[in-house]
């Protein structure tokens, strides 16, 4: 088995000679060489010129056995591509220029050609892919709706998230009409992702469990499920929710093929809660990255062993790598994952 | 029954004739009279002084008919009494003096006598029972040793919990020195809150979720175990858990008398899953109050009717009171239970 063989026979909950493995956010600060090319380019250049984006996400699997790549870029580049622009605040987080604080805003967000405008992320999967070769699976990604409404209608980064909540409940016609909007663009955005080469595509509700358990199929899981059917049944698509990994039959009836767990459900738990033709991806506190090689094997190995005899299994990271990772840690943990057992 | 019977028997899961309703950080910005208090003296000021503790304390009883007061105060208060002062940073978010960066740091914490220098607390909850009277419950609280720990390690709020994980991976010894320091004095800082007049503690495990699955056990839940036990049993604690209430098993392990539940479970879930002897609270999500009172009355039906014909439910929010929670909105919403039907 090759690595995309590998990546794709897991993600289509088929056996496989050893778990694949790929790492949320694994091009990033964690590593020298990109801390090094950033020197040189902000992350919005660096993100909007394909060569660059291509570097960038080639540079961890010139370090680590990963069987898969994802394209490096941002779930904002879709806000970005309707009109509004985001920037990242001095003290830390996320800020987007004119917050969507009235109805007009929302109605001239910019859908037409919206998609057409975010083709220097497909050049540089396409770029990504001729220097990658066959081998190797790549991803493209995108914010979950509910997640990207959040940033454009709170301004950025929140702490109640009050805005878009209030929105959701006082204005249901208008926040409908902007989901409607995320909704076509993000699942134009994901075809083409897929057109240009990527293998699978990852959706991040990295804002879901801020909705309460009783409307997060209204808020945000209705706007996934309308994506993942527009892509129709041939993609491989991940759901990464934080924070609501303990609602798998919800996530599941996304039509999602694969759900990413975050750590703070036990993998065989979530396991058996899920459907057989469901796969599996994720869990492993990216903080034990910054502990030590020893830690990171034996997390690496727990993991591993909860999913032992099932097939269907990624192994990833619960959330994104963390800058101060070590890369010691890395390899720990790629090696033990690639020493590990068949799955069934 | 009066408002102290009422929340004492749901606290204890016996039939009451509607649920008692508190509110998390109910005294607050929200209330212009907190503001107002707050021109003239600082936060930390409000929090060591009795006469301005209880007078923020009983603000909220002012306006709405809640059945429980709950001490104003800080869950810092305990790191402060151990020698690590807290402040509030300029961009927002906790720091503490001199992080726990250091085993010997770690050493020299002033564990004799921290509960002593915790008088003024204590002095705040006799004056707050003086004037509160006896019909009123009266809550004290505390953090989470894990909580606590999470603060004194990383030096205030953080992004990644890094440096909190590591120390419990790589030296076990240490962190479980730490801990036990922080659950006695925790232990005996509640128990003086009780007999200072506190009818129930609440303790919180605001960063209960950033533990893996697997080791919330031993990083969190069984120091707050010990925190219950030496209480003893006449003593109602609630737990609130955030991101975790899904893992009800292990919550109620603890021995605590109350989950308190944020909005990522549905209540009705939660209560399916709860041993029969064991009182749920919360669930609302707080930004609720900051949409409609038509919205705020309708969201609180909804949680109350997914608790009808269950004993033992106290109503609250699922996190804390926001800033920008409207008073219309937190009197619609007080209203809806007081007017509500009894418990079985």
């Amino acid at each position: 088995m090759n690595a995309r063989s590998r990546f794709l026979a897991a993600a289509n909950c088929l056996p496989t000679d050893r778990p694949p493995v790929w790492l949320m956010r694994q091009a990033g600060r964690y590593l020298p060489e990109y801390r090094a090319l950033k020197t040189k380019h902000d992350f919005v250049t660096m993100v909007r010129t394909p060569e660059l984006a291509t570097e960038v996400t080639l540079q961890p699997l010139q370090r680590f056995a990963l069987d898969a790549a994802i394209i490096f870029s941002d779930i904002l580049v879709i806000p970005e591509a309707l009109g509004q622009p985001y920037y990242f605040r001095e003290q830390g987080g996320i800020g987007m220029e004119a917050p969507l604080d009235r109805i007009e805003k929302i109605k001239a967000l910019q859908k037409d050609g919206a998609a057409d405008r975010l083709a220097y992320v497909y050049d540089a999967l396409r770029l990504t892919r001729a220097q990658l070769g066959e081998d190797t699976a790549l991803l493209g990604f995108c914010g979950s709706p509910w997640t990207l409404a959040c940033y454009m209608v709170e301004g950025g980064s929140s702490k109640d998230f009050a805005k878009i909540k209030t929105l959701a409940w006082t204005e249901p016609k208008v926040f409908a009409d902007l989901m409607e909007t995320l909704t076509d663009t993000c699942a134009e955005y994901l075809r083409r992702q897929v057109d240009a080469g990527a293998d699978a595509v990852q959706i991040f509700d990295s804002w879901g469990a801020i909705c309460p358990a009783h409307l997060y199929e209204t808020w945000s899981l209705r706007w996934i499920r309308g994506i993942i059917d527009r892509l129709g049944s041939d993609v491989p698509v991940i759901l990464y929710a934080k924070g609501m990994c303990h609602l798998i039959p919800q996530l599941s009836a996304t039509g999602a093929s694969i759900l990413s767990m975050d750590w703070t459900i036990d993998l065989a738990e979530a396991a058996a809660l899920a459907p057989a033709h469901l796969s599996l991806q994720g869990n492993l506190d990216p903080a034990v990255l910054t502990s030590s090689p020893e830690t990171t094997r034996a997390e690496t190995h727990r993991v591993l062993e909860s999913m032992a005899g099932r097939a269907g299994y990624i192994f990833n990271l619960g959330h994104g790598m963390i800058p101060s990772a070590k890369i010691e840690c890395v390899e720990a943990l790629v090696d033990t994952v690639v020493h590990s057992s068949p799955r069934a």
